[in-house]
Formats: C-alpha cells, sequence, structure tokens
C-alpha cells in the first residue's frame, strides 16, 4: 500500500483522537499536520508521537507557549496560530487527505481552501455542509474531489452506496437512537435538566452534540447534510427511530430493496472507511456483532411534535440558501444557553424557531454572505435570551 | 435500454411464473424459451402470451399433446421434450440470460450446457449449486460468465458485496426463519405430521422447500450453495434465525462493518436484480417497508441438536467431493418418503446421515460421477426407507 499523508483540523477532539489511534496502527498512515483550539499538552504529545511537519493551536498565546515547550525538548515542528493557520494546515503541500474535525463555523473556509487544493476531504465538522453545503458540493464536483463522510449515519448511507447508482435511489433513511428524552411526556420534558440532557442512552460525546441529540437537531443537522453529500431532495430523507444505534443509516432503492450497514457503536469503523475508500482495512479493534446477544432491533416514528428541532431541520433545508446556517447558528447560541442554565430545554427549538422566523432569506448565497448571516442569528440570539429572562422566550 | 432475451427452465413453477410477471411489466425483456415438466395448461396460456420460439415440455407424451393443441389454434412454435430438450432451450442461439428455475438434479446439465454457449445464468436451481458447484463455478469463471443467485439470500449477499471486494469479507451470514417447529421441543417434533409441516410461517412455496424449511435443510443447502457462489469456505458462513425474514442475508467486512439486505419477502425482488443486474429497475409491484409498522427485528442461535438437517449441510461441504451430491438426493427421497408418510419428521436427518456414513466420497468428481452418486444415494436411501418399515430407521 502507497503512505498517505494525513492532516487533521481538531485532533484533540473526539474524532481526531480516534482518527489517531487509526493511523497509530497503521504505518501506511502518515500524520503530517495537526491542529487544536487550545488543548496543548494533548497536541505536544501527539506531536512527538507521529511526527507532524506542522500543526496549528488556534489560540495565540497558546500557540506561543506551545512553540516555547518544544524548542526546549528541541523538537522541531512549526507551529502557526488563528484561522490563517488552520487553512495553511488544510492546504499542506503534501497532504493527500484532510481530516476535517473541528468544531463550529471554523471548519468551512478551511475545507474550501483544502479541496482547492485537490486535498481530499474526510468530514466530521457538521457546519461545513449544514451552513455551506451548496458551495463546498459544487466546488467538490468542479475539483472532482470526494467529501468522504465520518458521522456514522452518513458513513452508513455512502456504504449502502456502493455499487449501487445515486438515480436508482428512492430513499434515504437516517436512523435516530432518539436521544435520552425518547420515553418522556411533554411534562417530563419541562423539568428536563443540564445533568439529565447530558446522559446519552447509547454513548458519550462532547457537550454540544449531546444535547442535539436530545432535542434531535442532530438529526435535524443530518437531513441538512445527508441532503447535500448524496446530492438529493428533503423529501426523500426519512429518519426513523432505532433504540439500538446498531443499524447506522439504510438506503432504500427503486426496485424495493433496501441496503443497511450495522456494526457497534465505534467512530473509529466510518473513520477507517473514509480514510481507505474504496478499501476496508481489517481491524482488531473493531467487535464484530453478536445477533444472537443482540436479539431484537426495533424501530418507531420519532415524537416530532415534542422534539421540534427535528422538523426545522427539514424546514430550513426546504427554505435553502441562509436558512440552514442561521438555523444552526441560533441552535448553537440555544444549546450554550441551555447548559449556561439561561434557557430550559423546551426553550431550546423556541429560540430556534423565533430566529429563523425573523431572517430573510438570501438564496444562492456567497460564503461572505453566509458567514454574515452566521454571525447575525448569533448576535440575534443572544439578544432574544437576554430579553427573555429565564422563564420564557 | 437494449433488449434482453431470456430463456426460462422451468417456467410454470413459483420462480417461472413470477419471472415472467417482471417480464410482463418490461417490454425490453424479451421471452424466447420456456420449459415445463407436464403443466402444458399453464404452458400453452405462457406462449401465447410471450410468443416464444422454442418451448420444452420434459414428458414426452404431453409434448406432443401440446404440438397437436397448438396446431389446431394455428399458434407456431417449436416444441421439444426430455432433457435434450432442455438443453435445446437453454442453449438457444439468440437467449442472453437463461433462468435456471428448475426443481432438482435435472437442472445440472442444461446448466453446464447453457454456460459453455455463453449464456449469463439467472440461478434458482440448488441442485445445479449443491451438487456440481465447483464444476459449474469452474466453467463460469473459464467462460467469464457470471451466476446470478435468485434465492433471496444469496441475491441478499450478492447485494452486500457490490462495491466491496471479497477478500476483505470476514463471514457471510444467511438468514432462516427457522421454519414452522422453531418453537418446537423434541417431544413436539416427534408428533409432527405432513400437514403441520407444509405450513410455513412467512410464505408459501413448494411442498418440497417447505419441508425443507421446517428441517432446516433449506439452510444446510444454501450454506454450500454460498460457499460456491462466493467463493469462501464453510467457517466463514453463518446462520442466524431471523424470525420475521426481513433481512434477507447479510456479510460482514473485516473493518467492522456488516452490510444487510432488507425487503418484504417477495421472489421478484431477487428475480428482476439477476434480470438486469447491475440496475435496479423501478418495481412499482414492490412494497416499501414500513420500519414503525415492523417494530422490531429479532435474532437467535439455530437449535442445531434439534434440527440437525443443518449440520449435516456443514458436515457434506466440509468434506466435499461427492458428498453434497449424496446428501441432496439422500435428502430429496428423505422428504418424498416423510410427505408419503412413509418415515417421520424426525427421521428425515436420520435417513440421510445413514447415507452419507455409507457413501464413501470421490474428491473431484466428474459430472458423470456426481450423476452416479446422485442415483446412488436415491437407490440407497429407498430402500433403506423400505427397510425401516415406518417405525424406525
Amino acid at each position: 500500500m502507497v503512505k498517505k499523508n494525513i492532516a487533521i483540523l481538531g485532533s484533540t477532539g473526539s474524532v481526531g483522537t480516534q482518527t489517531l489511534e487509526v493511523a497509530r496502527h497503521d504505518h501506511n498512515l502518515n500524520i503530517v499536520g495537526l491542529t487544536t483550539n487550545t488543548n496543548i499538552d494533548l497536541l505536544e504529545k501527539q506531536i512527538i508521537e507521529f511526527e507532524p511537519e506542522l500543526v496549528c493551536v488556534m489560540n495565540e498565546q497558546r500557540a506561543l507557549e506551545l512553540s516555547q515547550r518544544l524548542a526546549e525538548k528541541s523538537i522541531h515542528v512549526e507551529v502557526v496560530s488563528g484561522l490563517e493557520g488552520l487553512i495553511e494546515v488544510a492546504t499542506l503541500d503534501n497532504a493527500h487527505l484532510v481530516v476535517t474535525a473541528v468544531i463550529g463555523m471554523i471548519g468551512l473556509v478551511p475545507t474550501v481552501e483544502a479541496i482547492k487544493k485537490g486535498k481530499h476531504i474526510a468530514l466530521a465538522n457538521k457546519e461545513t455542509l449544514v451552513a455551506g453545503g451548496d458551495i463546498v458540493m459544487k466546488l467538490a464536483n468542479a475539483y472532482n474531489i470526494p467529501i468522504l463522510p465520518i458521522d456514522s449515519e452518513h458513513s452508513a448511507i455512502f456504504q449502502c452506496l456502493q455499487g449501487n447508482k445515486r438515480e436508482e435511489v428512492s430513499r434515504y433513511i437516517l436512523t435516530a437512537s432518539g436521544g435520552p428524552f425518547r420515553d418522556f411526556t411533554y411534562e417530563q420534558l419541562q423539568k428536563v435538566t443540564v445533568q439529565d440532557a447530558l446522559k446519552h442512552p447509547n454513548w458519550e460525546m462532547g457537550s454540544k452534540i449531546t444535547i442535539d441529540s436530545a432535542t434531535l437537531m442532530n438529526k435535524g443537522l443530518e437531513v441538512i447534510e445527508g441532503k447535500h453529500l448524496f446530492n438529493t431532495s428533503y423529501d426523500k430523507i426519512d429518519v426513523v427511530v432505532h433504540r439500538e444505534s446498531i443499524i447506522h443509516s439504510m438506503v432504500e432503492y427503486r426496485d424495493g430493496s433496501t441496503m443497511a450497514q450495522l456494526g457497534y457503536a465505534d467512530m473509529k469503523v466510518p473513520i477507517a472507511y473514509a480514510i481507505y475508500y474504496p478499501n476496508r482495512q481489517k481491524a482488531n479493534h473493531a467487535e464484530k456483532l453478536d445477533f444472537c446477544k443482540l436479539k431484537s432491533l426495533t424501530f418507531e416514528e420519532p415524537k416530532r411534535s415534542l422534539f421540534p428541532c427535528l422538523d426545522l431541520g427539514y424546514s430550513a433545508l426546504k427554505t435553502g440558501g441562509t436558512m440552514p446556517a442561521v438555523l444552526n447558528a441560533a441552535n448553537e447560541i440555544a444549546v450554550e444557553s441551555f447548559l449556561n442554565k439561561k434557557i430550559s430545554f423546551l426553550q431550546i427549538p423556541k429560540l430556534i424557531a423565533k430566529v429563523m422566523e425573523k431572517h430573510t432569506c438570501i438564496s444562492e448565497p456567497t460564503l461572505d454572505e453566509i458567514l454574515y448571516y452566521d454571525n447575525w442569528a448569533r448576535e440575534y440570539s443572544r439578544k432574544k435570551v437576554k430579553e427573555s429572562g429565564t422563564s420564557h422566550l
């Protein structure tokens, strides 16, 4: 096998560290770039182990601190900082593949720049497609660059599409765990605390994505991403609640066949699929499904009225233009405000809906317009949170 | 789309009539040959509707009768008979695809001859691969002919392999309904009647295959077919009982992903997949899966000690050579004897095991040797049934 040079944007986060875990077991994977926001302790360890040529620390102060530490230990690696630094890592000359695992809108511009340099993209950053899907996919097509999804649902769909024609797809079926409150009544949801919401039934993740999972906004965002990744329309994407999270998603074809991808929850599987695509590398870490232990896989309708974030996602996708970016920005502020106990759980969708209502959508926006309205939505959301006090919006 | 000329061996049976049902809805599918054992009433209707150029009636007397009927109605189609006639249909000059849907060993030689003429094969005849798998697959490889499985389990696996590499497969997982007696105790199995055994929980089929489904021999035979179709070994094929028969089978890959093909039980779906491969034709007949109605998919271990036919299948495959042909022949006589109330349900595996024990396996047999030992196994099985009286073997 030929060596593959990989740059990881966001190497100290959950997807980043798991990508390095995959690389650790294959000397043909060569890490050329790493980045972190502020976690220079972990980044330093990663530098020592993987010997990249360039690293970026978003925070300038922390970047300087890391430089000094490395100098003291006579470790030679270039340290850059800020968005420009992030773009430098994303466009590293000898990188073949860029793993975009940063969180937030910061991932959008470096991904665009990486595509322009002909890098293949393994994408874990939601905002890139939610906010900039039209631009990014158009660019990827123009440069003939594959966008390889890392998200387990989209990886499942991507796998179910192999050896098939996209025009023969009749439906994309995203599975959802349903989150920790899938059995709650409206009355119970009124009393949900931050602590309750941070307990995911099937796995541990960062707090933002855990809340998104509890509100079903994660599925709303995935519907938008799926539209772009698979060049389809909102009415061809369905969501079904599947508590066991064993079927990661499915594709239904026009001949009556449905293809599904199954496995235990392990992000390393979709990460490795994106890295090695179209091959499947032997993974000793991957636990094989024991169907007899599984016993049963269940399915049910999502509770759309109790979890309106899912339909807000569909609605933003249907409107298109800048609306998905606004949805995403409002959701980020709503989740942040919930985590800071400024709004209640049920106020999350209310806040987002208010911001979406206020926004006058721009169709076919430029990257700058997307960034502008992203910023507007954040400001407006914060203002609404402030106005609301703690009891209502 | 280019016209596809199809010859159907066994057009009056279940798979045959469903193949014609698919052809009925697509004027690009052109039926050039049809065959039946004795059902000339249905064959006559099929001739009038599909206007083939050649038909075969295995029974010579019935063939003559059909010829006369057609002459009286001034319908011009050549009528042939017997194995030679069947081979004539299988090797029709302008046929692109031969659907082998006859029942029994009679399917083996025509399939071999069709491959030698470069015809693509859509295979529903178990015996072709169970008894002659080594010869047939070697020949198909030499002539670079695809063998397209029609059986829903093997079609599912074939679909799960698309876009993937066979050397990356870690396990083939055949699903089994478990048959009508999946919840029976040994005591209950002792009292099983022919009538009980002919009730399949999930669908209606011919009596032979329904009994095979009740004994789990159908899964034993499918394990052998799977070995040949997918060029693998017995220890890479697993069987899991899945009562709902929605997941038709699965392929597990070395990276930890498992791909599955799902759908309601409808033979027209795998038939159409084999006919249109690698495309998927829009099928208005195909009912879309309603996951919320499904509610739950279950899995459990097959009960190997209560249903020893499954392990007899593995054992014959492991031994190889003429043993699978002997297993198959003994099973046919055992099922026939059970249906004629000459042996009990639990005597079916006992009879087969006795015949297998008696057989001295020939490795790398010729086609003639396979046919010879097939015949030997039938004779010996009949003799054992006679000797046994009605109470024990």
